[in-house]
């Protein structure tokens, strides 16, 4: 297993950890002062500077990306909102070849409607279906650029709203069924808020193996949570056991980076060099 | 597939679900006033009244059980602890007896000291561990009393306070386990408000059979759900598919009752007679 003790080379920031501080160009620039060599933007966030300046800062920078977020949001209430998610997820793949990510994120969305608070029907077993075809859809173009597809399982109480898929197993099965040869064109990306209370957690990192472990996301839950969607923890201030989960992954074969993901209204109301600066200690202590 | 559409004669209230506006005893006579025949009772209600109380109070009503809730929180700090757990575990079973229950609920614990905030260690598999012993200790009593034991697997956003048992799968199994031939002393409590966005939900309660099926809980997912704990629908409020749930636990042999329970600080605000009517209403027309 990797020492993180010493430096922290293998430290990623997700941009969504510092969205109400700065825009995507400071945080950019912040990271690269702390020598936080890599990064995994948000579209929104890559929209509001430019791709094309993002792409050219990052390349002056010398600062990588672990992942795009994202892609995904299948489901939808006709064939006309099915033929948009595809088509905007094939912008997502552009951008997130412009990038130069190693992957682009899938959040693959669940019944249409719910994230405005008014889902429109409520047939898992459909939005399961639409979310299976749409990822076979992105596959074809992902694999002509070159892309990797990461589908990451989101936790159980957010099925409802965002994510259709919420198992490790679950999205391996998919990844199975959508490429059962195991090319390294889709796999997952472990977002430790989202399956750490999974019994098979292990198991599934293990079946998962190198060729589909494709992110590693980092933070914490926090006992209690008050909140389903920003209230998650700095690494160490809850009870998500990082460090064994790392050596699973690495024990499968992972050697990426831990990406800190950190959707939190205390820590976006801090401000943006505290919180990277908590982060690279984290990093090094616990994770 | 039974009907419900015509009585509500397999409609059971968790008595949670008016805690807020009435003791037990006139939870008992206004159920019984509906012609509603059977309750789930919680131990610190049926304290606040008196055992021996509730228990003439049911038998002069004619008024049943479809489940004592609840045993569990197995694990502790330290031994004194386990043990303390198991003393109240068989006082559990003691009282489950003595109200004739079919079953006594078993929400299992987690960490030690998460339920007041501040858990003192986050070893996740030695709850685990601590979980499966404490059952097996408890299934000896409950076999020589003739009482089963429902583990309810709880969602797993109640994975550090409550529950460390998170899926259907986790919760069978453990009876598979602990109960290998299957006698019936030991089977599961099928909440739908924790299992409903599972994506093996369906083959597992296929694999649980009449045997290890012990109990239906209904209530509905509300989007969004503002609340980890206090925040549960009304059935037909929200996303589950609650028919189509109760079509798979018949073909897989389950005859019970369908046991309304709903915290909610929503429903605990109006007037129980309103909630009773609403429950036996939703129960005819979605459940």
């Amino acid at each position: 297993m990797r020492d993180f003790s010493t430096d922290h080379r293998w430290l990623s920031i997700n941009t969504a950890t510092l969205r109400k501080q700065w825009r995507l160009d400071r945080i950019i620039d912040e990271c690269g002062r702390r020598d936080i060599r890599t990064i995994a933007p948000w579209r929104d966030q890559v929209a509001a500077v430019g791709l094309a300046a993002v792409a050219r800062q990052l390349r002056d920078t010398g600062i990588g990306l672990s992942g795009y977020c994202r892609g995904g949001f299948y489901p939808a209430a006709d064939a006309a909102g099915l033929a948009a998610a595809l088509a905007d997820n094939r912008r997502a793949l552009d951008e997130a070849c412009t990038l130069g990510a190693p992957c682009l994120v899938l959040v693959v969305g669940s019944f249409p409607g719910a994230l405005q608070g008014q889902p429109l029907h409520h047939d898992i077993a459909r939005v399961r279906a639409e979310v299976r075809d749409g990822i076979a859809a992105t596959l074809e173009h992902a694999r002509q650029r070159g892309m990797p597809l990461a589908i990451e399982p989101l936790h159980p109480m957010q099925a409802a709203e965002r994510a259709c898929v919420n198992t490790l197993e679950q999205a391996l099965d998919l990844c199975d069924e959508l490429d059962p040869a195991g090319t390294g064109a889709l796999g997952v990306a472990v977002d430790m808020y989202h399956v750490w209370w999974d019994p098979k957690l292990a198991s599934q990192i293990a079946r998962a193996g190198r060729q589909r472990l494709l992110a590693f996301h980092v933070c914490d839950w926090l006992v209690p949570t008050r909140d389903l969607v920003n209230d998650r923890g700095m690494m160490g201030d809850g009870v998500i056991e990082l460090r064994k989960a790392r050596a699973a992954m690495e024990a499968a074969g992972y050697g990426g980076h831990a990406e800190v993901e950190i959707f939190s209204e205390h820590w976006w109301s801090l401000p943006g060099e505290q919180v990277l600066q908590t982060c690279i200690e984290r990093h090094r202590s616990v994770v």
